[in-house]
């Protein structure tokens, strides 16, 4: 069956790992869990409270990364998934990930992203002159990165899917299956 | 489109609860969570650490009740979904909820279970002569609620669709919908 990589780290929000992880699963496909290193990695619980202005962050579920960054072959993935969390900040200054990433764009595949993860394809150039969404706080980092922003549960342009935040995932990946289903 | 019932309460796990919620918003389905009151609901991690003999726990996702189980009109719904965690341990003992529980097997209507969620299930006599697996520590139960347990990611029993935890979720799943589609 076909293989679909999924990029994050330490700290990437639990949920946006373990959705589109085990939906792709379930799915048929393949998926790899790629990370700066092979090891056992930390997600994180992104979620809210009452009184506090911004969304809260508990310690969530762990699990192993399959591959180092340095260890993928981007030609061996039909699609790419980017979660979010506090994870794609540190990430996109991560060199070998930005050559992993910049190869989807290229071979022009399916990226699925959401929340923070658009910070990492931003990094990338990939976003100038798109419409995308993201998690709403990072409406000027979308901006910035020449794309146009919009605040809904997904936006597709083209073979890129964007989606807010976790909420968003039953929208998120029934838009990024269909994809994957006639594009890939 | 056609309604499924989601019944759990605090200490519900956080994955066991999410995945099935969105996975079948995502399919279509409208989904109600019910608890034993309408309130933000607050789920738990259960997760392995390296020197801890059994699962850990952390504070998981907080999530609204749709639904107080005395509001619940069991005839409303196709299906139910009962999640684990710790949850199933003191709902068993909820005479609303055993009651909801009762009209679906009497109704022979298909019914997920996963993880601690056939604790509930064994406390109805739901389990008297059927084949399940559970999460494998309540094999015990299940014996002693006249089931005969299987250790393996799935157990079809007629419209019963066990699995042991959340990494079983994409098999589950699978399951359940194949059943969904054909039977409800």
């Amino acid at each position: 069956m076909a293989k679909i990589l999924i990029v994050t780290g330490d700290a990437a929000e639990s949920l946006e790992v373990m959705y589109p992880y085990q939906r792709l699963l379930e799915e048929g496909y393949e998926v790899d869990i790629a990370a700066p290193a092979r090891k056992q990695l930390r997600f994180v619980v992104h979620d809210f409270e009452p009184g506090f202005d911004t969304y809260t962050e508990k310690p969530g579920y762990t699990w192993p990364a399959d591959l180092a960054f340095s260890e993928v072959d981007p030609g061996a993935y039909v699609a790419v998934v980017i979660p979010g969390g506090r994870a794609p900040e540190y990430l996109r200054n991560d060199p070998e990930l930005r050559k992993i990433l910049k190869s989807f764009f290229d071979a022009d595949k399916p990226v699925a992203q959401i929340c923070h993860g658009p910070l990492l394809t931003a990094a990338i150039g990939g976003l100038e002159g798109r419409r995308v969404t993201a998690y709403p706080a990072l409406e000027l980092d979308m901006q910035a990165a020449g794309a146009t922003f919009q605040d809904s549960a997904a936006v597709v342009d083209g073979l890129l899917v964007s989606s807010r935040a976790w909420p968003d995932h039953p929208t998120w990946m029934r838009e990024f299956l269909k994809l994957l289903r006639t594009k890939s």
